[in-house]
């Protein structure tokens, strides 16, 4: 069986374990405290980030991006990219997207400050990032909620690794009942359907030691 | 003729231009000052950022991760990825590391601060920030000498995204004149390679206005 070096704190983190669990592959997840760099932990990946996959062989799988790519290349029929270069593209532009432009201007605000602060004890939360986490989320939600409108899913006609993405940022900040549900209705919509999904269940009765994740966080109708 | 939009201060408009070189794939540059929001730009990318990729037939390829990968699927047999599931994955973790790690640590530092500010008419630079860009930097080239030293390239035996990768972002750091090349002898004879390769001249040729390169910026023997 592999073996998933993962922290629920981090989207990539999430992200790979949607995405894993989407393709059928089942695989043994281990908590790793990344940012003590554990030796053992820092042998799998000299940066000490997660996730990291390790295969049976013992080959190791380092970071989101190449854990995504590998079970996509190993599962070409079941692509949660998509079927044709074109569809690809989209999803990766849409990764992109997610993974880097909303995770600067919402997640490191909101989770950097609010929640590895805390697991990291490096330090009192910046008012002024949380404040802008807060006010940029409405930006993102808005185009989550245009793209469902005139497609089924964000990248297309399926559900792709693009929600996979979308939904590890955001059920990290709806941990912390910071997503402003009520003024957000389409984006809203999109979220029960993906919550929804046998592949969220795990991620949403996981809780993290000493922060106490938000009362609606579990519940699908919310 | 494909037309790639890109800026030579962003480090993923050259690492797209390398990979384009090196393939083979012959293209039309247009340079875009992304932050300034053209309205015919930002049709193409409503994240105005670049890289953006117009090809032939009118469809766009939006961002740097979507145009390699979607350029690696066009050209399997010369793929800069690697050619098996286990290289691909090395290049991938190298890509992440470059592409996520050293800009956060180094780029986002320096180029954001003492190139971007200056570009974009937006503050002044933060001493702090680039006092931290220039120590992070010698781990980094620590690290590509570690690697040369046991591959011939970065991530194996053959020249791949990776050094393109990382190439993108030392160019733009050289084009400043802030690499210490004096104490990282293996990383310099690694990026000499990179820099006296065809695909590197067009990037060296150019400067941008308003900023004047370092005296060695486009010497092959520095």
């Amino acid at each position: 069986m592999w073996t998933l070096y993962h922290h629920p704190s981090h989207p990539g983190s999430r992200k790979v374990r949607l995405a894993l669990s989407e393709l059928n592959l089942p695989c043994t997840v281990e908590l790793e405290s990344y940012w003590l760099h554990r030796p053992e932990f820092t042998r799998l990946n000299v940066a000490s980030e997660v996730p990291v996959l390790l295969l049976d062989e013992g080959q190791s799988i380092v970071g989101d991006q190449a854990i995504c790519e590998f079970i996509d290349e190993m599962k070409p029929d079941h692509s949660l990219l998509g079927p044709s270069l074109e569809q690809r593209s989209e999803t990766r532009r849409l990764l992109q997207w997610f993974d880097q432009k909303f995770a600067r201007e919402v997640t490191d605000n909101i989770i950097g400050e609010k929640l590895m602060k805390r697991l990291t004890h490096s330090g009192s939360p910046m008012a002024d990032a949380i404040r802008a986490g807060i006010a940029n989320i409405h930006y993102h939600l808005d185009y989550i909620g245009w793209l469902t409108e005139r497609r089924n899913w964000l990248a297309g006609p399926t559900y792709s690794l693009a929600d996979c993405a979308a939904a590890a940022h955001i059920s990290l900040i709806d941990y912390l009942g910071d997503v402003p549900w009520a003024d957000h209705d389409d984006a809203r919509n999109w979220y029960m359907k993906v919550k929804s999904r046998p592949s969220f269940r795990p991620l949403l009765s996981e809780t993290m030691a000493g922060v106490t994740p938000a009362s609606h966080y579990a519940n699908l109708d919310f």
